[in-house]
Parts: structure tokens; sequence; C-alpha cells
């Protein structure tokens, strides 16, 4: 604590994301990057933009992605706000619906943005415990809140639930705004868009860092109720008018309009996630149901948790981990490639003779 | 306002920027964009990414930038901080350090963002009014205050102060982060950024956007003591992580590295400035003394400034117009090329006639 830091920092302990080394000598599964390039017509787009056009501001509405992202789901451009990743259209989110006197309900074990945000605009959390088998329990969330929050699937358990059940969330809470973050529904678990429809009350938020291989672009988006997005307009606009650079804005819509690309690599990360489950059950691991590019597995007493993040990272491949209650017992890994798969399962392997 | 909306978006106006017309039919003078491109150096290093990488994220810390501000300025990397424009650092810097009981001060003709940010936190703004001449009446800057920001030189006027009176103002506010915003001042003013080694409660602000020609970008940077960048990186790391992509990283520290072309462009842009001022002078207009890459000038009667701006947009030229106490009688008018001020000048003279 320094003299000159406002009330905002006071208690705060900001966001840690999972190690980004400099060198390349890691099979990387700890940050959920997806194994596979950007659509080719991404660096199509990019190679064919004018950078002497970086000498103009970009358009403050990023008409292209917005139109982009509309088209995609059949939703109007007007129910679409694009930010710098989904994090910032999250941090926007939280400013711009939740900031009041009532908590805000998140279960437990998820996305650990979510205290963040709420200790940075200093609001009440609601932390809901997930059940044994890591299911939320939207049960026991109070319907008198200031705001709903969940993944869908949930982070870092994997774990979907379906659309029905999101519905009925929604619809229990209508008088709080209900923020499902989709940003590992494409690969397997169901949309709640179209629901954006029906409930005024629902905000739909998804990035292209995962299913649009686009982490390095920095670009997520929400889908909802005109109101909402006017309200998040407002927010971005009275923070920072512009902040999806030229490149990105082109780079995105290109992304967002190949739905083929965006399909065949989605089934190959499920189709090796399906195998990896597979192989890690056989030597004996617990296997959350996952519907994420990750899994989360626990070494189920044959070994610790931590000493196998601390053993797998010594050699070379990284994988998450937290040293948390409830989830203590278990690591994260991202769905690499086949190769990069195989190599995680050979050196698990080593480490358990 | 929506039922839905957060205290935060109560009575909240967010800023308003230029019109960024999508076609290119302008002479667009209105959002003090550079007239030439960014270095060349910048088209080298973004056609030499390897556009495969953005599937992994971006360096958080934003290190190549960093390294690249700290060797240019001659300080260290830790008193750098970097973020997705000069927008986004002024939010984040009235985030970390003004949201206190006390007011934050500044001059009532100023950066129309300054009151905003003010808004979005609930921080008091006590707006010091300028004198007749537009000059930044630093001795009614009352002591007892949670702040205090200005630009220099000072927007949409032009007008810089000296280092000395910068350095007064710093110490005679010990207590609070004086924060100066020098997003114009490599067209005519001094920098502040030495005594940042000097004195704990400075805080220098600058951007890519006006001098190295990137306003399509979106990069600006905070030099400070460490204290105040832990600060900041606080913030930032409780908001959004990764606000600059991989491009942007690449692009940003190419743009600092090349300072031949840095200090060319400048030069061409103050040497329009000046004979622009004495065309308009000529032809009877009042021009504050600018030190920025704009002019702030008064058609004194001869014309209504509104009409001006209207009749000028009608003719291809668009400038920028502020409908608002003190500055109603002026336009602000962004340097171009010598071809551009030319025709804006030959516009203005019809418009006389």
């Amino acid at each position: 604590m320094n003299r000159f830091w406002s009330k905002a920092l006071v208690g705060l302990t900001p966001y840690t994301s999972g190690e980004q080394p400099k060198d390349q000598r890691y099979v990387k599964l700890n940050t959920n990057e997806n194994p596979y390039p950007p659509s080719p017509k991404v660096a199509e787009a990019i190679n064919a933009f004018q950078i002497d056009s970086l000498r103009l501001y970009p358009d403050p509405d990023t008409t292209d992605v917005k139109n982009a992202v509309a088209d995609f789901y059949d939703v109007n451009p007007r129910n679409v706000f694009v930010g710098n990743s989904s994090d910032e259209v999250l941090a926007l989110s939280f400013m711009s619906f939740f900031i009041n006197d009532k908590p805000v309900v998140f279960p437990d074990i998820s996305y650990s943005f979510y205290p963040v945000y709420c200790d940075l605009y200093k609001i009440k959390a609601h932390m809901v415990p997930v059940k044994s088998d890591f299911s939320i329990d939207f049960d026991n969330f109070p319907s008198d809140n200031g705001g709903v929050i969940f993944p869908n699937p949930n982070a870092p358990t994997g774990k979907a639930v379906d659309l029905a059940t999101v519905e009925k969330v929604v619809a229990a809470h209508p008088n709080s705004v209900v923020i499902v973050d989709e940003a590992y529904v494409d690969f397997g678990a169901e949309s709640a868009i179209q629901l954006t429809k029906k409930y005024m009350n629902l905000l739909v938020v998804q990035t292209l860092s995962k299913s649009r291989s686009l982490a390095g672009l920095r670009v997520g988006y929400a889908i909802g109720h005109e109101n909402l997005i006017t309200g998040l307009n407002m927010a971005k606009n009275s923070f920072n008018s512009y902040p999806l650079d030229r490149i990105a804005i082109v780079g995105a819509a290109a992304a967002i309009k190949d739905r083929a690309y965006f399909e065949e690599c989605c089934s190959k990360i499920i189709a090796t996630r399906e195998w990896s489950v597979k192989a890690l059950e056989e030597i004996g691991f617990k296997v959350t149901p996952s519907a994420a590019n990750f899994i989360f597995a626990s070494p189920n007493g044959k070994y610790s948790a931590h000493d196998l993040y601390l053993d797998l990272k010594e050699k070379g491949v990284l994988v998450r981990y937290w040293n948390k209650p409830k989830i203590s017992d278990w690591v994260r890994i991202t769905i690499g490639t086949d190769e990069e798969m195989k190599i995680l399962i050979k050196k698990i392997i080593e480490l358990l003779d």
C-alpha cells in the first residue's frame, strides 16, 4: 500500500493469469489457447491491411466485427457489444450492471476474475458452493441479489449445463442481469444466445481467444437486449472509446466469417479431448466430464496434484494448478494437438512409474 | 436509464469523440491524427509478424514496448506502464489515484474526458477557470485536493507551459498525484518525464496516437515513480490483464525505436503549423499560440465559429467545434499536410468572401 493509492486499490488482489513463458520450450497446456492457428482468412485480411491507415483512429463502433457476430448468430447488430477481450467485456459488464448494494452471485469454483471485479468495484460477492461433483448449485442462488454470473461450461471444471437449466436460472432472477460467460461454449455446450431474444435480463459473453484461435488479438463480445448493450456502450465510452485497434477489427471480422474453419478446429479439439480423457482415466485419474477445450483432472491420490504440476513443468509440459480449497487435488490441462497430448500422457506415465 | 443499469451509469454522459466518417471524402482535420503514415519500421515489423502466433496470449507485461519507451526516455522499465491508448492509461490512473473524498483539480477548458472519468468513478471535480487568454490558472488550484491533472500543451487550446511551471505545480501539491497529460508534447512543449526521477507524485502520460502516427493501433504509456506504476498495474490486472494485442506490441515497439522518423514528422508538422497560423491571422482570425499538432482559432466576429464548422464540412473539410461556454467562438483545426492546410485556408477565404 502506498499513500498515493486510491480507495479502489485498497485490499485489491489482482487476477493472476497462467504463466506466459517467453521462451517456446514448453508443451504449453496451461492457458487454454487453441493449438491450431487462426483461420487462413485472418492472415489474408491482415496481410491485405494498409498499414499506413494506422495513422487514423479505428472505427469506435467496431461495426465490421459487430456485423460479423450478428450475422453468425442471427441477431441484430444493435444487440452486440464488442470489447478488447471478454475480460474487458466482463469488467465493463460488472461496472454497468453489478455496482449495487446487493451481492452478486456466482459459484465458489469458477472463473477467478469474478471476485477480483467485485473487489475492484466494492461489490459484495455471494459465492455459492458447488456440489461435491463440482456441479453448480443453482437452487441455492439467493433470489435477492444484485446480479448473477456463471461460466457455461464452468471453469476450471469444464462442466456444462443444458439450455433448459440456463433458461430456468435466467427466468428465476428476472430483476437481475444474468451473465452467461460462454468463453468455452463452442467445445461442446449449448449457447444461450437465442434466449437473449426472449429475456431482457440475459447477457451472453463470448471470446475469440479460444475457439477462434485468437488469444493474441484480444477480442470478445456480448449479446443481449438493446438496453444492456446501450449500458455497456455508455460504460465503454466513459472509459476508453476505441479499445480495438484497426488490425484487431480486420482480423476478428475475418475469423468470425470463416464458419467452416471454426467448426473444423472445434471438432478436432473435441476428438482429442475425448481420447485424452479416456487415456487419463485408464491410468487412474479422475476427470470431470468436459465440454471445454481443457480437462480438469485429479491424480486421485496416486500423486500430489501440486507435484504433478511441478514435475510436468520440469519435464517441459505446462499445466495449470491452483492451491485453493476444493481444487488443490486437481490440475487443469488445456487440450493441445494429438501429439502434445501424447507427450503429456507419456510424461505422466513416466512420473507415476 | 434502464432498471438493469448500475449506479455507475446514473447521470453518466460518455465522452464524445470527433466524427469518424467511414468514407474518405473529407480533408480530415478534426481528431488530431498525424497526416503522415507511421514509421516504415512499423510496416516492416508488422509484415514480419507471424500471424499464426495470434493463437497464443500476448505478453501481459508488454515488455518490448516498456523497454523501448524506457530506452527512448532514459528511464527504468520499472517506471513505465503501457496501456491500450492514453485514454485507457488515464482511466486506470483516475481509478488508481483519484478515487478519494477530495476533489480532483483540472482547468475548466481542457480534455473533455476528465469530467467523464470523474462522473464514472463518482469523484468530485474541481474545475479551475482558465484565464481570459486561455492560460491555466495554476495559482488558483486548491492545495487541499485529491489529485491534479492537466494537459501540456492544453487541449483544445494548444497552449503550453514551461518545465519550471510544471515543476512548481508538482512541488506545490506534494500530497496528491499530479498527472501531466502530454499527448501533444512532441510538437513543441517540454516533457516533464525527467522530473519523475525527482518527484514521486508525478505521473506523465503520453500516447503513440499523435506524434507516432498510430491512432489506429491504440497504445499509450505512463512514466512515474515505481509505486505509481505498481498501482497502475494492480488496477490493470484487476480489469483486463492483456489490453495490448500481439501486433500492437510489435508495431508500437518499432515506432518508438525509430527516433529519426519521429523527429522528422514532428518537424514537418511544426513547420506547417507555423505558416498556417500566419495565414489564418492574415485573414483576420485570432489564433492561440500552439505547441500542439492543432491550432485553436476564432473567426473573431467575421463568421460564426459554428457556421464555419458546418460550412467547411459542407465543402469537404472537417474541423472540430464545441458548443460550450468560453470556446463556442473557436474551432480546433488539426495540422494536416501542407496541401491539406492550403485547401483549408482556401475554403475559409471562399467562405469569408
